[in-house]
């Protein structure tokens, strides 16, 4: 059977700001310039998810686009949205809240509720209309 | 001569949250929801500033481009990138940092600084893919 | 107080072919070309809804957007995506399905609903990449 | 009958560059900037032109999008891609071409060739992600 | 001499329904949700063809755009703009037109049909704004 | 450590025209067609440029966007923005320049002067919106 991709995304809003545990304000601003800001700053990130599997000969699918959908929602738009990923967000907490960051935390989360058959290859966060990271699991 | 318009815009990031002085939690909730967060949330805001006037006939311009785009980055993109709208930028002092307000305190600010012959005719600020204000000035 | 607009936008999809009442196939193709299509075609569309009123001192908004996409999510997504605009929109029967007529009947059923104090300025109605059509009311 | 609008948009690629008849070098840097490029430069546009007409009650259109698609292809297209605006335009001799003087001179020339029935309202241009121009004609 | 990719790509709009042959209203119903909608809907689909070969070293191109832009008007663009998938497409007779399928189909024909020295190696297939297949190919 | 993939994008405009040495210029025709016009032609081209690195463990980052902004800034966006390609380009003299070939001369500008402990692993150009060159590097 051909084997194929299917990617969805998904558009959430938050605050944060960048800092090391344990650093000064001058390493921090080192590191990461504007986006060590006190009060926090935010954007609207697109996360895009691309999983691989077999087309299944009867329904010509790998997968439904709408349990993809749903299973966006659950776990990237709603513990996400409209929140502040340093202080909102269980499993953030410790952690320095870079897109890289956001995308091997939530690689776990998304790769064992993926429907039968499909293995996650792609996690991809654009914030702003020039940055994004692309994060291709633990064994790249 | 023939008058023409000229639109030129910025992309800035932010957080902010929601509140009104004076209102409970529950009232805040009931007008805002998820806008009203705790801990702030955020925005890649994109700001279209539309102005109009005469096309100079020796010019054949209304405006130049990059005398427009200098003013953006200096009455928007300055104090509102990579900042908190209702702590770091004192204009907003006091104001409830929606999209409605946005426009209409960066209204004075950018229609005193334009270059001679430009009058201001609208602000549009887009957050997300699917929502925008557009403010057609004091007078409209 | 300044008055502001706000604009959302909702995506659907739904087939449909284009067919005067009582037309001959050579009228039909002559006023629709490709879009008399026998067996049905289809698009993506993006509705846009503008909305005009005062900002409100308190709370500073026009109109929450929440309020905004939950009405389109109604009146628009529920009765229209995965639809056959021809054969499956009751609101629809007997009218020529173009992007004209569909805002002109979407008009009164979104401006009936909109919050107080909000008024319906234009509907826009995208298809495909280049093509749009926007409708400014029935007093326009 | 109601009214309504329709627009159509059309892509297209040009060299050029900006000076003015009789103007020293000092004279053109300062009004054009980098715009005034001795060996030219470039731009991808996107012509956008919206007509304004009676939603015909047998059609349920105003105009057909595929004879305004015709007429961007022949008047803009033809014309204006892979060319040279300063050289190789016939209506565009003696004019700083300008994207307010482009909308002004297409401007007659798609005025007069639109279907019985349809006025022109509106021609917009855009260069690059963040600088557009529009036009509302002559009587504007 | 280096090697890269070119990627061309078209919209079109077509109408469709899911169904499997031979299963009951509710095994559809089941695979497909939404999309197994009895009357068809539709979608503004885009095709975009990656082909990859070394860089001419004459004329610095690895294949013309505009080759590569009829093969897609011939191959993908007159088969299947303003059809139905289910009933109007001679090559998809029998086959749940999924985008993975779509896909699948489409690859022998373009591949086929390539400029010398280039080789397809990717069709992606997009609808609406969230939802894409990749597909690499029967070797993948 | 994981390892994760970071991309910026840059606008920049230029004029250029397809030609190659001692070709006829029925030779040129047939290789570029348009793109071999006498007075130039010009696009806005967006780059976009991906590295990989692992992801610090101090930072969560592969490198600052910042950074990698300059860095387009000066090597892209410095040398080829409102500049004709054929004539104005010390390292792009003797080069036909296609988008492949404006990839292949980027490279190595790009690549020795990334963040430490990053590897360029592509480069995509693209001009209009529907026409891109990728590039892998020298040794695909």
């Amino acid at each position: 059977m051909p084997r194929a991709r299917v990617s969805v995304q998904v558009e959430f809003c938050a605050a944060y700001r960048l800092a090391m545990e344990g650093a000064t304000d001058e390493e921090n601003r080192a590191a990461f310039g504007v986006c060590f800001s006190r009060n926090f700053h935010g954007h609207d990130y697109l996360l895009r998810m691309t999983v691989e599997g077999e087309v299944d000969h009867r329904t010509g699918m790998v997968a439904d686009y709408a349990a993809l959908d749903r299973l966006l929602e659950e776990e990237v738009f709603r513990p996400l949205d409209h929140r502040n990923l340093n202080l909102d967000v269980p499993f953030l907490t410790g952690v320095v809240p870079t897109s890289e960051n956001l995308c091997v935390h939530l690689w776990p989360r998304l790769a064992d509720a993926l429907p039968e058959g499909c293995a996650l290859v792609e996690l991809r966060l654009r914030e702003g209309r020039d940055h994004e990271v692309a994060y291709l699991g633990p064994k790249s």
